[in-house]
């Protein structure tokens, strides 16, 4: 339990000098439309870890990193059984990104670990600030996170894989190999709970405006490759009712796979991003048409649910016409759950603060939804002007920036209050 | 006008000797599969022109090629003032080609020739079989009889034009300058009519059990490529109400194209061949959609109209969707009507042989559709097993061959009988 000497309202970050980070990190990997690009492992990355480490340092913190490269600093408690409680974010990019995505919560999260060492307090537990490795997905998404919840399935960390020869030579540069990455895996017993703040990436906060959004799932995220096999033909010659295009089964299910998620799916998503054509020609019938499909929902059921409907949309599509559908599945990150009491602690410490706040969906992936595997978990949102993400015009006022630490640093004291 | 020693009865190719032709072409650039390869100015095009050039000498016809590298053997009338009746096919084939396609218009006008020699019979007319350069558009689609129509426009026969490199280099190796194709145009003055014989690329004889087709149509064939363009986005946090998803305006363009076509253009055809999406990622909305479109129909003002309709679709399924949408016409080829006076007299052959016939729009482009602009035009089909075309299994049954050739021969017979 933990002990203050003032009144909790009295604690504070300070603003001005967590400003002077995020200034800091801008310019490493700035890009002149004012992004940065600081793609995982790239020298621009690694710059900005050696001045995350610098931070660590001039802060007294315990600095750590793990076989995944992933780079920690942590507020040490006294006692000796102390578990840990993990806040985390990112410091990579996407190709030419935005300065907000990742940053700000590695900003946050360092001014916390600063404030509370500066008030001297006796912890409950260890505080820990995790940099992730590749979480965009440079190279695999959620990478560091991943390897700590001990979810990285063989196919990414075997070197025997020659797609994974790049990767694991850009790793070699830093000393690490993919062997041993299975060592980043954290004890779940040894583990409070995992924060992070991150930026919204939609316009609800915005439109709503509130300065604080409390995430309650994030989505699950399917990808399917689905291919339809007709019969090329003469265009001209081949009877009209007697052809197996396989482009017209594949627009007729695009069209309605939108459809039925829409009518059927209020929460869910679905987006066919990309088809391939054989022999893609303008006088020949399509032979193959190769779709590239992703589909999210919120609730693992529904999820279950909606791909069932897709597959039978692709069947029926495919049968109309006369074609073969093979249904692929790629990835599938599960739809996670925040913890009810982080939520509701997180909401208190808002009132407290007086921030104005609204519970949310995730319908963008982050390593809470991983990390939530193996711990309890919550996210704090700040607004992201128009919704803007993953571009260059990514833009969050400061002062919402400063009320998402504030409030991440309150949540903090009341679970270190509340711990036994 | 032409006196006949004998019966017309009397008058009937040799199919032994056609025969021997036909085994004597099939080799050259024969392939594995039993099909044969003889891509326009190939080494095995060029070969079968040497082939071509040795028949015409062996059957005591004047030989002539052009600046366009079309090569004829003719029959000469004594006649001073003897306009031409043209015969027509193709000798070259598209890439793992089959035997028939081509080849049964040559080896019937040459044994029609050999045949109309060997009775020596005071013609009213020459009469010229050519064999057309690159009629299957290795190069340039209906090259040589583009040509001698004086149809091919100036991108085709620039020399200035970079894309036109190749194709200068493969004509300088026969001695041929593109500068000079022009010179390749005949003075529809001095022509009769054109008659070519052909497999029909199609199942309707076949089902029929007809041993003719009397080709009345050509379809007219446009190509188009069709842009939406939408805007690209996060594919999990873009709301699903405010998406400008160019590929699900495009899925439901070729969706309703192909309805449309079949519920109000009963001999109309509508093939979309292709399509590129960018940036095609699982989880990025796709800002572009490139279609790749060809309709086809034998009325040019319904073709004109299915074309509007087309347009229109296309622009209320951008308008749908929040997109815009550029339509680029690619090439267009007039449908083209046979002579009827020439459908009537094949028609009258047939009976007189007892061969059984029938009409039919052809549905694939010949160098009639082109060679109709400057002279009346007929065509005779011969079945073709299963509809069988460009592919290695095509197969027409001798006796077909046969009896088209004979109904050419006749067709002629008449065509000199009845000419001032």
């Amino acid at each position: 339990m933990l002990h203050l000497s003032r009144p909790l309202t009295d604690y504070t970050i300070n603003s001005a000098r967590m400003r002077e980070d995020f200034d800091a990190l801008c310019e490493i990997g700035g890009t002149p439309e004012g992004g940065v690009d600081r793609v995982a492992l790239s020298q621009q990355d690694w710059q900005a870890r050696l001045w995350f480490a610098d931070r660590v340092y001039d802060c007294h913190l315990k600095q750590d990193d793990d076989d995944a490269a992933n780079l920690s600093g942590a507020l040490r408690s006294s006692r000796p059984d102390a578990k840990t409680l993990l806040l985390g974010s990112h410091l990579d990019s996407v190709p030419n990104g935005g300065r907000y995505d990742g940053a700000v919560g590695i900003i946050a999260g360092l001014e916390c670990l600063r404030t509370l060492h500066e008030h001297d307090l006796q912890l409950p537990f260890h505080i820990e600030l995790i940099n992730f490795t590749d979480d965009e997905g440079t190279w695999h998404s959620l990478f560091g996170a991943r390897a700590v919840a001990g979810m990285l399935p063989p196919e990414v960390t075997s070197e025997a894989r020659i797609e994974n020869a790049a990767f694991s030579a850009a790793l070699a540069r830093v000393g690490l190999r993919l062997r041993d990455v299975a060592n980043a895996k954290r004890d779940p017993a040894s583990l409070v709970g995992y924060l992070e703040l991150h930026i919204e990436h939609g316009t609800r906060l915005e439109r709503a405006n509130a300065s604080i959004g409390v995430v309650t799932d994030i989505v699950g995220r399917t990808t399917y490759d689905i291919v339809f096999h007709g019969a090329a033909g003469h265009s001209g010659t081949t009877d009209m009712y007697k052809r197996r295009d396989a482009l017209r089964g594949a627009a007729q299910f695009i069209t309605r796979a939108h459809e039925l998620v829409r009518a059927r799916y209020g929460d869910g998503i679905f987006n066919c991003g990309d088809v391939a054509v054989e022999p893609g020609k303008y006088n020949i019938i399509p032979s193959k048409a190769e779709l590239t499909i992703e589909l999210r929902h919120v609730s693992e059921s529904l999820m279950a649910d909606m791909e069932m409907a897709m597959i039978q949309i692709a069947r029926e599509c495919a049968a109309v016409h006369g074609l073969t559908v093979d249904v692929k599945p790629v990835i599938h990150m599960p739809a996670a759950a925040m913890n009810p009491g982080f939520i509701q602690v997180i909401e208190s410490c808002c009132d407290a603060l007086d921030l104005s706040h609204m519970r949310l969906v995730s319908y963008a992936g982050h390593a809470a939804q991983v990390i939530s595997q193996v711990t309890p978990c919550a996210m704090i949102f700040v607004p992201s002007a128009g919704g803007v993400g993953h571009a260059p015009t990514e833009y969050t006022p400061w002062e919402d920036i400063e009320a998402g630490a504030n409030a991440l640093l309150h949540t903090i004291l009341a679970l270190a209050a509340s711990a036994e």
